[in-house]
């Protein structure tokens, strides 16, 4: 089994981003926003300020509390030096966070949070424009798996995601849900868990199914686990195909040790990618939306 | 101590609505959507379609299982001979019914969940054209309780919410958020519970607090529940001030029996009070987006 770093893939990914920057006349500039102490948060906006500096993005990381968040993120929606905004979740938690997400402009909206964008993405409507210049934005998470999926996929000889397996445990509007309607875009048939059990997607469709853990995984030629509790039972080696390959999202360990005697690439973690990717976004968002508009 | 009935009130509502309706030249649809065999959403259903046909609204209920609610709302949002939309959740519970929420058309959001309405809410945003001639739509729950509230206060003659102290339990995007925004806006000191602790909502703007229940209760002379849970302790009559408003909007009882010796009037439930305010929404959003735009 080969273990895949996303930290090289990231590096690959900011090498090219470093090179498009250079070539613009504009600096560009990303603002974080901390409300907490919570230390995830604080580690992520750490490596987002690393990732701005190797690429040479401006970062700017501000304090707000957590009821004056919202008008922070307002002030930098109509700030026109801020290109990119990134908000380090969570915030209050439950249903006010996503409040807090629709009101990042779509066009600073680096994170792909917006419901503007959740909504492209579950019709699989891929560019802005009606001339299909412009490319829309995808959330980074699922867009990172994606990206890793691409490079332990060409380790592997897997050409393309057509008639392929893939299950996802999963199916949070961050992580799940979007990364099931991607890949079954992308051709792949996708066995979607969460706590209130199996969906199937294909071509971007829902379908209910009531196949089991063990069938799904049996017929599966990627696995990708995003659980964020402890009581999920690890995915072991009896329970995957041989040449599976394997993706671990979660910043728990979902996979057993023992997957090594039978995947043929596993990825540990997609942080790294995470950040390459909303700095990409950055730039995406810059040309569709503010190149040529500044003097 | 009296006991306002909704139903009473919410009498009051329709008769003006059935009137109103019955001077307009078009005759109005509202669909509802159900896609569960869950009990409290059929109930509601048929609460709709009683009071659809009490105020002379056409009412179609169709039934969608949940994977065909986002193509079935689409067609909805599409259609111009329907004018308002209700979705009865919870559909798939959590972060995706958010989803299917900012799914409905704005202009057929008679439940006033879509984003765009509660954006407007909290930003006390009270209209939706610039010469300020078309109200917003206000979200069914709270605006049943703040119109409840304006029934009981003139039982016992509170003339008006400014400086007054209201204690809120609950603080979801449904129903006690939006409210201690409301409440706050028209000139009340709001105390907002929930389980992550309490915060203070005066004039709109949410602040730290680290108020004591009993307290808080002891100043308020209004007392809102919402709480979903048999572990609440009872809001009782000694921990409440002489002459206290008291309106129990969750479907248990938060309030203990003994509030009779204290409270001046007690509102046991807001349910039909809910079902009147869409009825009256539908009209608001014809009148603002539909009406003259039909031959």
């Amino acid at each position: 089994m080969q273990i895949l770093d996303p930290s090289d893939i990231a590096r690959q990914y900011r090498d090219e981003l470093r090179e498009r920057l250079q070539s613009s006349r504009h600096r560009l500039k990303l603002v974080g926003f901390l409300s907490s102490e919570f230390s995830p948060s604080k580690t992520y906006a750490s490596y987002t300020k690393a990732g701005c500096d190797d690429v040479g993005l401006d970062f700017e990381l501000r304090h707000s509390d957590r009821l004056g968040l919202e008008a922070a993120i307002d002030a930098a929606n109509g700030d026109p030096s801020v290109h990119g905004i990134m908000v380090y979740y969570p915030i209050f938690g439950g249903e006010q966070d996503r409040y807090l997400k629709d009101l990042v402009d779509v066009r600073k909206d680096i994170e792909g949070m917006n419901s503007f964008w959740a909504r492209k993405l579950y019709h699989n409507d891929r560019y802005i424009d009606g001339s299909q210049t412009k490319k829309a934005i995808l959330p980074c998470t699922p867009l990172a798996v994606v990206k890793l999926l691409e490079s332990a996929s060409a380790r592997t000889g897997l050409v393309s995601l057509k008639g392929k397996c893939v299950t996802i445990f999963n199916r949070s509007e961050v992580v799940g849900r979007p990364l099931a309607s991607m890949l079954s875009n992308d051709g792949a048939r996708v066995y979607s868990f969460d706590v209130t059990g199996p969906l199937l997607f294909e071509a971007g469709i829902a379908h209910e199914t009531s196949i089991a853990r063990r069938t799904a995984l049996q017929e599966s030629d990627v696995i990708i686990t995003g659980v964020p509790s402890r009581e999920f039972p690890l995915v072991s080696a009896s329970e995957i195909r041989q040449g599976a390959v394997c993706i671990n999202v979660s910043t728990l360990k979902n996979f057993a040790d023992d997957i090594a005697e039978r995947a043929s690439v596993f990825v540990p973690r997609v942080g790294p990618m995470t950040v390459a990717m909303a700095l990409r976004n950055t730039l995406r968002l810059y040309d569709n939306y503010h190149a040529g508009t500044e003097s």
